[in-house]
């Protein structure tokens, strides 16, 4: 029999883009098992999902509730370990909330609730079960931005005056009629924030965990350009961040022409550094005094690049390499916590409850500020 | 009972680099599982990367002919469809023989043989034996490239005049040490060349299935820089081709600080393509009287692009999902043939053994020009 | 006789960066004649470079008001015709108001003046003489962004929503101790500001040049990061422009390890555009449903881009060419003003007072904005 | 008086391109003074372009013989130091050869002749008259280069092993029927070779000057591709060098698409370089074990890379500032030799008689060796 993590899936069903998106991120390094789900809103769709990934028809659940329920009733050795939420937003805690209670795992796409009181209330109910929760920040999971936060960390740039964090997209630039655009506009699905929660929380996430330094007062602009829409599609913060760096980050989906275009710069009183996700494997330092450098991906790095890293150089890895790290990062830590081994640096290299709850601070935050007329609001 | 296709693999045990990329690919997508392999040339080490592979034990074999007579005799719906050959070279023929007698399809790492002469023999054995073959010339799996191949194929460049391919690494710059590099430079387990035939045969794979012009006379100069070296490591070719094209394929093993930097360029009465591997989501337009176009990995492409690509533009796809697009190509070839279906065009599109014969005849040409003083040789 | 246009300096003397500068951009199209200069503070240093720069002895002045003196007295077609001022900032307005009261034409190094009053009465004054005054913002010389001006506002990217500009240096990233720094830190010769004056004012001027809409209220976010420096050395400024398009502007002097890094983009309802000044002979175009596209200077453009440049495509273009179409420009306006003839549209295209008067206004905003806790600031 | 070193000018008359491009890059830095011409093939046309040049009537000269001996007559303070031949190519030699018996000193235009008899009776008329005879190879002007010859002079790459260089250009993919196209496939006019006489020659030198070897052995496959055209349009040549160095130079004119792509990449044994003329200012450092560097134009570089810089970094300097160093160095030779100054090294840095043997004798061998099926043919 199989040892490999067994991971059960809730959403994802016909139509669904993050979901496949989420399996081929799983299956990649094949070490983790798709054994259950509940796809979709009804059972029928559910199983139609449910046979195409080859499951056992006895494992396609009509809802997320039986599947917690049938799942928890199975041999400890055969039933899935943790559970994959891909559906729409504001399922994302109820989901999590059944799941954690039923004694499972939890890796859930972002965000990880629709605001801070119910963050607040997942990150309780974490710590009382004692389950791990992951949230899939992807670009966390480029080698890149690991070298270049243990780089950091290492004090190579020197003291961190400056973080650039930019996050643009154009394909929200007319008003939209797919399903995508839809329920990412309206609040009850997607909470206080369209864009800033959508795209924006990844670009927080990202300046934070690549400097290394938190953000501590935000001022923000945030602005909706189709008309009709109801959340924002576009925003600019500016940022005060720990140890006096400041900082700024923008997003927008209304930036057309561009595709998914999230970009990193920090400058440090000794160099800079710079990233792009649309090419991901070069991470260009920048100094002073020497000529620059690019490092790339599959290159003599840290231990952490390396850890997350499949291909020699110049054999180009991207987003679903990316998002396979942070599964395989999650599912290490699952398996060592099935076995009471603590988790080590690698396996703990994942985004945890932490950032949900950072997250939907951060965004909150920048709506405050942009309603109160663009003021500095303090964290 | 999972009806994902069945793949056994040969090769790929403790310390190779290929396996495990042959069984990323394969795992990618969810519709290739791995059941049985025998993975070293010793029972001990086969068996090590079996267990790690999570297979049982009874689907670990101590030596391919073992393996194959054991599938053979398993049920039809248990036992391996296809074989996955990641052996070194020289080991290639020989198991796919005995896999392709036994009954199974195979998916040869390349070189498909060591010579002419051999790869005669193996397309012979597969119109006999009726059984699929494909070979892993992993770089026309980028949906750019195919993108390109039918821009070229509906006349959007006019008649093509040129084409340029260069495939340059510098890792053999010195005298290596290490497994990867030995076996290379070794005679009888790579053949006649090394250089050309590691890479220049995946370049000149490429120029023909993109520009869709057949090499019909080569003019070559192969040259050994590492000093005790007994194959080449760096060789130019000068290349006629159908139509009245002219061409140029260049590939190197010491051009120091190269990585993998295969490009491929062609240029027609009307316009010029470019396409950069270690940046594959770009492909470039030029025009005669226009404005140069990027054409990026998800963008509105052709049929073939589309249909081997994953995620949505700005997602950067890399290596190994051109990778699995052999695998998903050649597994859905498969189970066309396992249903008695004819294959379609997105079925058919992976290297075959026509592919295998024309590699070998390129790479005895590119020699035979070259010891007879870089005279033009017609193939 | 020569006619070409007759020019004479003021600054530029031993040591100085910029006078070599406009002196190259004067030179380089063979229509303008230094003929006279007043080069540095002492009549002997004047004296070494005027030599330097073969000018007769008599031609080179101890000090600009003996200049402006002894050039009106000279035959209307021997004296020089317009003054090119390249002294420290604090000089620039005692100088263009000698000049232009003594009859000549002023093309001044930026900024005009050090704040909003003096160039107050510099709009007066250039009013009141009816001579001609151009201020060297080279940045809007580079025919790409020409190019981009007219590409606006044609209507091609559809209505504006946002604008991004972005000036990065790093050079001030440490305390210097030369002349070229000095003075920028130093408020009795630089101003109210220091990054925002020197660089954030060219950032401010070209994003209204290319987006034909003027900043109607700014946010900013000015700071210090060196410590014992007097103004600032880096900073950010949320834009609100005219017909509700939203902007953004950074600048800074210690981004470390960026060279002279200014960028554009800009973001239509239809698509947008991006230019990068160390790259100046690329504009990108991206739309919302086709592919992006590549302009390149010398390419089939506007009017306007191409009367800005020389060369055919591929032989690039850089910072000298782009200050000399500044010089050609309004050197050609000098030259229809002598005749009595209207200025056309080119030699109209240099930056005048309504620039000098402006860019004052935007950066006395952006210090008052920040020194307000960074609140919307309206101009 | 000026005491600027005066250049005469033969061609460059209405509508010819690369006499305007030569007399900017006189006059950028100042140093050289156009004072005469013969710029046509009628006295009334050299009248017209005179006059724009602003020349007095007396040096505007109907021809060129009559030039050589009107400036010769005039005092040694006033007539001309050097005569820059801008004409087509078949009177290059023509007027090199009556200003040098005149005494005068020569900056001419590439070719240097049309074939190799006529360019060794150059060189020994050179030698004869002790005259100063420059070629305007422009691409070995630009600082980087000079950079890049340095860095390999100095053994920073280890020993050379391949040298790789292509020029690329696209407008005359279809027949032409302007005036820039028509005398560059007239073999009375070019030569025996077009593309790579007119632009192969330039690769040519390039790749010996930055490699610091000598081409030894070639073996060439020349096309043409448009119907109709008397000389190559196209053409690949395979390279032996000194030490045993291989190498490949490709020249196009029918690459559909190519502006003026020029790019050369060396790999030694420890490293390589690449460096493209249509970004010139960036020349990239590839190392085996190491991170590769961007070195920029104006970064602390090389004696004769800052020698030929006028800019700091991030300030774009093009083909221009190129071409203006190949003036800016030989007018200093010129200006050593009337002061009978032995010239530096800097003053040494152009291409001059050797050169221009040089390009004759390998474009000659081109054409050998294409004639001659391809063999290899021995300088």
């Amino acid at each position: 029999m199989s040892n490999k993590v067994r991971m059960g899936m809730v959403g994802g069903g016909p139509g669904a883009f993050i979901g496949a998106v989420h399996r081929m991120a799983a299956n990649l390094d094949g070490q983790v098992e798709l054994v259950c789900g509940a796809f979709a809103g009804s059972a029928q769709r559910s199983q139609v999902t449910g046979r195409e990934l080859m499951l056992a028809d006895e494992r396609i659940y009509p809802d997320f509730t039986t599947m917690m329920k049938c799942e928890a009733a199975l041999p400890k050795d055969q039933r899935m370990e943790f559970v994959s939420i891909v559906t729409p937003n504001h399922m994302h805690l109820p989901v999590a909330r059944e799941a954690l209670t039923a004694g499972f795992h939890v890796l859930s796409d972002k965000p990880a609730t629709l605001n801070v009181a119910e963050v607040m209330e997942l990150q309780a109910l974490v710590k009382t079960t004692g389950k791990l929760y992951g949230l899939t920040h992807v670009y966390t999971g480029y080698p890149m931005i690991k070298e270049a936060r243990q780089r950091i960390a290492s004090g190579q740039l020197g003291n961190i005056r400056k973080v650039v964090v930019e996050y643009l997209q154009g394909w929200l630039s007319a008003d939209q009629d797919n399903k995508q655009a839809s329920w990412r506009a309206d609040p009850n699905q997607s909470g206080i924030s369209g864009c800033m929660g959508d795209i924006g929380s990844h670009a927080a996430n990202l300046a934070e965990y690549v400097s290394g330094k938190r953000i501590t007062q935000v001022c923000a602009d945030l602005n909706t350009f189709v008309a009709g829409r109801r959340l924002d599609d576009d925003g600019v913060v500016l940022l005060q961040m720990e140890s006096g760096a400041r900082g700024l980050l923008q997003a927008s989906q209304i930036a057309a022409g561009e595709e998914n275009n999230l970009t990193l710069r920090i400058y440090g009183e000794k160099g800079g550094l710079e990233w792009r996700q649309q090419e991901p494997n070069s991470l260009w330092l920048k100094w002073l005094d020497q000529p620059q450098q690019l490092l790339r991906t599959g290159g003599n790095h840290s231990s952490m690049a390396a850890a997350n890293t499949r291909l020699p150089m110049g054999h180009p890895e991207g987003y679903l390499e990316a998002f396979a790290n942070v599964y395989g990062n999650f599912s290490t830590a699952v398996r060592c916590h099935a076995r009471g081994e603590p988790a080590d640096g690698v396996s703990c290299d994942y985004p945890d409850i932490s950032d949900a709850v950072r997250g939907m601070n951060l965004v909150e935050a920048f709506v405050h500020s942009s309603q109160q007329e663009t003021r500095w609001h303090r964290l």
